[in-house]
């Protein structure tokens, strides 16, 4: 297998009992360090924070983001449904009910503030990386297997979690609702105690050296490179 | 096909279109129609109603009932994951959102009232119908077939609904809150809009002359007649 020439000491989902000190989240994001850092760091970031991106940039991401609302509700449901301990699936519960009653006001007043036409609101033309994450999402959601899905979930929540935390770190908060929203959406106690959970339940679930969860993390850190670097084509 | 015969008029989903003023509901129901009557006016309905039930009784359904509450996450989840349209997937999951925070407060009160053993509120040696619905809900999950999911989410509601509403309707309400309290969480304004929604979607996604779903809802209110009926087996 692929991951056992680059991890020569992981054979079993238990870090701690091999005597290799990194958990098994610390041991799958190694491989995508580099990437995971361009990311987090991007321009789409720096001018976010700056309260410097244009409004066609950030409203024409946001439209693309908004897509994934649906992809995000199969994902999450699946989840619920092939997790194995209810009080995961609790917790997963309480997610989802808070997603489904809250998520939808920062689109809102982003879309209106930024101008965003009705038409690319609901239904924009998908750019290449949106495309590529709706797929990788749909791909992963009929495996049915909870291990993969929570991966999938904790890479996209934590990469976000990991640049909004650059707000409070580097002192950057822009002055427009619509600009520190999109921060305020993705800090706070209520999304880094989800972030927490995510994080203890690959811990958990997922053995780092299978070279499907190895597979899987290096496409979807890579797909979230892409779309910010999406933000910035027509 | 079996129920082609039975309902020879029925040839789509769309009960409007084809002159017969029946919606799917109604005529899925219909085939239904004894064994739900027999299952809302069960001895174990009569009982409660009364504030006549044995503690044993209603404690050792109860424990029964408990184990429901995973292979219930997991059906929703499913249907969340599995629907396919957004307002669906908000409304599955604003209510993953209400049980998960608030289901379980009833359960501890009863069990608590009436003495039902830590051994026995955790791990309880399954009864039939629970055993069968058990299996029933898994091969349903395992489809990944909304218009399934969605109709056994259905029949599970509202013939707990339909049971509920008689305590109203005959002005019965027992005295002790283990008791009113079962009736409390299928009656009332929350539970009904949920139950109206189930129907709603079956409506929208089923087609009565499908056999698949002909023989899910027997299999389905047969169980629930059978495991009122358990509730008087050791």
């Amino acid at each position: 297998m692929l991951g056992e020439e680059e991890l020569p000491l992981v054979s079993s989902a238990s870090a701690e009992s091999d005597g290799n000190d990194m958990t098994a989240v610390e041991q799958l994001r190694s491989q995508v360090a580099a990437t995971w850092d361009a990311a987090i760091k991007h321009r789409f970031v720096d001018e976010l924070l700056a309260g410097t991106i244009a409004d066609d940039v950030l409203g024409g991401y946001l439209a693309q983001d908004y897509q994934f609302f649906i992809y995000f509700l199969n994902e999450i449901g699946q989840a619920l449904a092939s997790a194995d301990t209810l009080e995961a699936k609790i917790r997963l519960g309480q997610q989802i009910g808070f997603v489904t009653n809250d998520e939808d006001a920062y689109f809102q007043l982003a879309f209106d503030k930024l101008g965003v036409p009705a038409a690319e609101q609901r239904n924009p033309a998908l750019k290449p990386a949106t495309q590529g994450f709706a797929e990788l999402i749909t791909r992963v959601v009929e495996t049915r297997d909870y291990k993969q899905i929570i991966l999938l979930l904790y890479v996209a929540e934590t990469l976000y979690l990991d640049w909004a935390k650059r707000s409070a770190a580097e002192g950057l908060r822009p002055p427009r609702p619509e600009h520190y929203g999109w921060i305020d959406v993705h800090e706070g106690e209520q999304f880094r105690n989800w972030v927490s959970f995510l994080e203890s339940e690959v811990n958990r679930v997922a053995d780092p050296a299978d070279p499907a969860l190895q597979a899987l993390i290096r496409d979807a850190v890579q797909l979230e490179w892409q779309f910010f670097e999406d933000a910035y084509t027509a």
